[in-house]
């Protein structure tokens, strides 16, 4: 048996349930492992809709961007209760470092935001982030996902089959 | 018997509870009119953490900026669900035109952000609020509260009490 590659999930309180749900099963449909990385191994995390309830399978201590194929950054109010903790921030920019696949959807580029990585790049996000991004100097456009390199991004739950198939063709 | 002045409050879903209900009472004690505009006249809105429930006495559609002594914009997910809405970014504009004593704490100051206003400006808020102000050009402090000019501007719950005293003493 060979051991399927394993896409990072960092996720924290409050995620937007079917942004963590949709794009995941897509993976685990398509041979992929994917890994939800929180700040403390074994705590539950609730999606804000409270329909999704999830397991940190591994502390963001004991992670290693070397072992992921790529990241996926679902949205809700999780990517700025995690962006508060610099330890996310930190994997982010190691995980960048290897130009592997980064997925980020809605509120998820906030992250990319907080780790300075932005300015410059084309990418898109959720409504109140777009601007945000704008004033930050990247390149912003609205659209249901934008591809620019190694980043897949889009802007909102009904953007997610897009979002999934984009994600699953880099890794193609 | 004398009109109150009155305080503008923008307010949605989500706010962080004490931060609505302790400047207000404050405010209310002194002898202020607070009053909760939303998106819709009659809605309720519920505190993130389901302590607080408030009615909105006033939709922004009908509020007059010139009507208030001073607008508070209270934290929590609240303020990234109202600068999605055009309107409530158009009123922050027409009131900052007044240069009338504008109180915000924790994710208050993303309404500033969306209102193009924060560049140049000194100013405070949550954690994570404060890198995308200092990306976006203004000069962040990290303090309990920053008085620049007609702007109060405060962290978190724990500065509630400096928040409410510095706005009270603008307002007098």
């Amino acid at each position: 048996m060979t051991m399927k590659p394993k896409i990072a999930c960092l996720l924290g309180e409050d995620f937007e349930d079917s942004e963590l749900e949709l794009p995941r099963d897509r993976l685990i449909g398509a041979g992929f492992d994917v890994e939800v990385i929180g700040a403390r191994a074994g705590a539950e995390l609730r999606g804000k809709r409270g329909e999704v309830t999830e397991r940190v399978e591994k502390s963001i201590d004991s992670a290693n961007p070397e072992d992921y194929a790529a990241l996926f950054i679902p949205g809700g109010y999780s990517p700025d209760h995690i962006r508060a903790d610099r330890r996310f921030v930190d994997f982010v920019l190691r995980f960048e470092a290897l130009k592997r696949p980064v997925a980020a959807i809605c509120h998820g580029p906030q992250l990319l935001i907080t780790a300075g990585l932005v300015r410059g790049r084309r990418l898109t996000a959720w409504t109140t982030i777009q601007d945000d991004l704008r004033q930050v100097g990247a390149n912003v456009q609205d659209a249901p996902v934008v591809v620019d390199g190694n980043w897949i991004t889009s802007r909102q739950p009904s953007d997610l089959p897009a979002f999934s198939e984009a994600l699953l063709s880099t890794l193609r």
